[in-house]
């Protein structure tokens, strides 16, 4: 007999009684409120042209590295799983032959976030009853490639239906934002879909597509980028642009959170190295921690939310990076030093009312020992809650558990999905909706909180939290 | 309606109901023995002269900087708290405000150890019945005003009502401890305040004010430290002072763990740069380390109980450092390495049965990976308790659930409230006695542990193991 | 009275109701498979002579590190739990004096695996009734050492008790394996003993021993090891031997993880430097990742499973190791970095087919944050369970939940007991079995697992997963 899936109404809720009524009591007030998603990676123009989703394999599989890298994992070839994304030479055929290997390998996936989101997509958004499977890969295909075909599962339909009311992309920028002006001026589309300015490239100065990247950013924003003045002056620019065009906030990924500045001199001198095309790992190092450190600047100009997700080890394995570019789970976290890095950002703008700042990690460690106590102090500073490699059950319970006793509920961010899993967005937001929810059914059944103090609680972590901390428009 | 406060006979306890019965059981076993406090910070003024509290602000919140950060974090001038503690400044009306603005405020401490402390004070020390709020600010101001105004709410009168048998202040090697003394020569007080030897700012040669520190030690002192010789000798002169008035410990709290000594003749030399008033930051470590190291071995002649409060980085803001001076809120954890920090301590002295050694961490990878395997080979070294940021309810299940299996309960130092807020510390050692005796009720729920041997631990850790730890005098 | 000894059928399953009974119906269906063991520190001679153990003491004191440096650490000498193990001069009298300081110490391993070890030895293997003390004590050694004596108690009669199909030596490369051989030619013997290959101090070049170390390498091999190219080839030599005689793997345990190989130049320059008896620490531990780089090589090419056992910082007290020697509890853990340390490795042989990895870590840190992602995304890297001071209930637990939501399952190496003390083997593996159970099960209360997806979980991770992770042979 082929197992059914079905989705149980107290998933993730603890097995304590009195707690998981709690649980679920809170959860009720919660749940149907609209979706806040202030980081995510949802290409704008599925939104703007309303572009139908394909199949379940470009759905599902080539995009998405939480579950490539857990195939791969197992000796799957990426290729065979339609990676990289947005290839034109998989044919209907290996498209379904992907299927096949995922649902194969479905026993993988006991116990990842990955399995939930999964099994969410496939019950609540199509409806399908049976657990994937090699005898079942085939009967879901069909099903969900028929449901894609029709306009109920068009972007917008599913928007409407996931009731997301607010969705940040993330764009190069020199990028022309061209699809969030469309969506703009679309009278039509009363959703919200907001650029976020995203410019690692451009602060990586020993990246071998450095010197083309700031050429492009002179040229795009018509600022000389030949001194590191220009520079500053063309990333206000872009900055400006991207604000002008609805962004909320500006995002930034690098190896540490060093923000020391050097001295202008020094900046400017190391900056004409760069521009040579040769510069040491530690002189780029220090220049790009001198660039965030005028990013932080800037953002307490311009009021653009400064979010950090740091401490990524990118493209461990050369080979597969070689054959399929990055993107595709040879990511890696590694430790983060928060204190120190932080410092020289935090003494200059973290009392600044007009600046905002999120700090990510993955590195766990960090979260009561170093985030915590900051965000607690710096009035401008908010932790951000659990990405990427621990947004998961028991990652998003020890976050909280780390956070709360002396970084307080206020000072995190509200959930992020950071997804380009367009269909996932809502079984995520349910995810950490439920989670939130135990962590504060937990403090009441142990009289550390009162029921009503949950429950503001639990509606601001939804709402006003990150409308407040991501300065979402109402 | 207004909310009304009151503190759940199980707080703190689990739901789960056989757990929480052992709990319970535990609990009632020890929750009344007397408070042993090892280490504090409550001025010895306070008990010596019975000097009345003045008024809720500066009883509750200029002098606490686990509360004012919280407030500080959310835009509150410290000023406007009180802070510093101690100005002779602030009027009546603004002391008033101050607490309005933290009753205002109250929901941000929703989940954390400053809501649990302060409602135990509120409702067991001043019979407080509603729940701090802008409406109800005035009313409990007035009440606890007046409560404090009456002899009931003297410190020695507090003193026995919470039944306070040892309390150790925090003092600088030059005080002349006439406060101790006078208690000590006090035929109508029968409760033990003894003072603790804390000489950090002489072992800090990099420090601006440390030639006139050690100036000062000298004069104290009568012996010259114009060399490292004459300051060991002063260092020496001191703690015979300090032990001949009562102290059985020595605090020290520095960057890093490293005691490794250097030669005799290298650290006269670094001494004698250090005296010139400039000395590199690498220099002033290491001569830091080399009397860290003296520091222990005096401990083992001597027989004070060396503790170490290590890895906090001090003053991070440096405008509220300036503003307000040390200890208001800009204080910060960080990482902290100690098995090859603490060899050469532990292998001069580790097995030294007149040497006593705890140390404590903000660093929780610590404690399973480091300080608990350390603990239990060495004879002389115990854990110290979760301490400051991580006094806290999960940070204490969390302590005691990576130490104890590799470290055990006895090399645990009991608890210590490192306070300066005195009215509560019978909450604060009330929560950790619920805490371990919630850890201890796991064990026999889950038949880790019996019921008889479970009881003994508890009374160990409330009782022998800090007077064992601590040299706590019968 | 004397308190009594039991084992509780559900010890350490949750209280909790609902998540009990799911635990005890997994537990009920693994609990008697037979025992794989991959790792090990049993003496093969144990086995090949079916040697009778002598006595209490030599049996359960003096070679356990584990309890060893509970006692040294309240101040027992270790001369006196007849340590270092093998010594002949322990009179009778003083075996059972050793006894008795344990049993008048059982009070200490509340709360730790030793208890647990101890206690399943003491009732299931000995039938024991009554709990250690200081009253007890003779009684039950008088019982232990009667029962010592008979037929069921020699090794090969327990191994079949205990169903040990499968268990793996650790052995000397130069070792020549005669007790294996001698195993694997007696017809009256049908489990399985397995040799492991190694090096560690062939490839400690700054060892005082190094350069006996390798002659004698040479010697043994029959290949000259004056070059680094003779010490590869000899060490191929003795791994071929290693395999022919059945060993499966090969592992390591270094300071840290560091595979960054040398060019062939470099290497051969610091080898030859190294066999003159002075290299740097530096120079030594670069030599060392380059071999241990060639180690893997080597594996990717024979077959043998590597195993790396990182980050311990050895014989900590000097005095004690001058004294005893190693291994009697003088060892450390220290905080290790897998992802920049394993990448060279990674990058050359972590998508080869015929290469197999398994990395242990006691820094908890690293499961989560590097060693789960990389297991994940690595098809030749498996993630080591907990080990050493970390194989213990709490630390087992944190390990599941934190390894399993992006390491899956699946690319965990099984349990493996790393132990010397022989009797406490089943009681090692069932301790496993059983919380292995516990977090399974809570995944199945949470409703994030279904029953018959955790039942086939529980049973891969006793069975079908290390015999796979380590080839063992059906």
């Amino acid at each position: 007999m082929t197992p059914s899936l079905t989705l149980h109404p107290d998933r993730l809720f603890p097995a304590e009684r009195a707690t998981r009524d709690i649980a679920r009591s809170l959860y009720e007030q919660v749940k149907d409120l609209p979706i806040i998603s202030p980081h995510g990676h949802v290409p704008p123009a599925w939104i703007a042209d309303d572009i139908p989703f394909s199949d379940p394999m470009s759905l599902f599989l080539s995009p998405d590295h939480y579950i490539n890298r857990i195939l791969h994992g197992q000796g799957v070839d990426l290729a065979d799983l339609g990676v990289p994304p947005g290839r034109d030479d998989v044919t209907p055929e290996q498209a379904r032959e992907a299927w096949r290997i995922f649902c194969t390998h479905w026993y993988l996936f006991r116990g990842t976030p990955m399995k939930y989101w999964m099994e969410s997509q496939l019950v609540d958004v199509f409806g399908i009853g049976v657990r994937p499977s090699a005898e079942t890969a085939d009967q879901i295909y069909d099903e969900v490639a028929a449901k894609l075909a029709t306009p109920e599962f068009r972007p917008r339909a599913l928007m409407d239906r996931f009731d997301i009311a607010f969705m940040a992309t993330t764009d190069d920028p020199c990028d022309d934002l061209r699809f969030h002006q469309q969506l703009a001026g679309d009278s039509s589309f009363h959703r919200q879909v907001r650029p976020t300015f995203r410019p690692d490239r451009y602060l990586e100065s020993g990246r071998p597509d450095w010197v083309a990247n700031v050429d492009r950013l002179a040229e795009v924003s018509g600022v000389a980028t030949d001194t590191f003045s220009g520079w500053i002056a063309a990333m206000e620019n872009r900055r400006a642009y991207f604000k002008a065009n609805g962004a909320v906030s500006a995002d930034h990924s690098h190896p540490d959170l060093g923000t020391q500045p050097l001295s202008r001199v020094d900046a400017e001198r190391l900056y004409k190295q760069a521009r040579t095309g040769k510069i040491g790992v530690e002189e780029a190092a220090s220049l790009r921690r001198t660039m965030l450190f005028e990013m932080a600047r800037m953002a307490s100009e311009d009021g653009l939310v400064m979010t950090l997700h740091p401490a990524v080890f990118r493209d461990h394995h050369t080979e597969t990076f070689e054959r399929f570019g990055p993107d595709v789970g040879g990511d890696l976290p590694i430790a983060v030093e928060c204190v120190r890095a932080l410092r020289p950002l935090l003494n200059a703008f973290g009392t600044n009312p007009n600046f905002r700042l999120v700090v990510f990690t993955m590195d766990e460690t960090a979260y009561g020992r170093e985030l915590g106590p900051l965000a607690a102090f710096y009035p401008s500073m908010y932790v951000g809650v659990p990405w990427w490699f621990i947004d998961a059950p028991d990652s998003i319970k020890r976050f909280r558990r780390a956070v709360t006793e002396y970084g307080t509920f206020y000072k995190t961010s509200g959930f992020i999905d950071d997804t380009r899993a367009f269909l996932s967005i809502p079984a995520r937001h349910d995810m950490s909706r439920r989670l939130d929810c135990v962590h504060l059914a937990d403090l009441v059944a142990e009289h550390r909180l009162e029921m009503d103090e949950a429950s503001e609680v639990a509606h601001s972590l939804v709402s006003d939290i990150p409308r407040h901390v991501f300065n979402v428009p109402a």
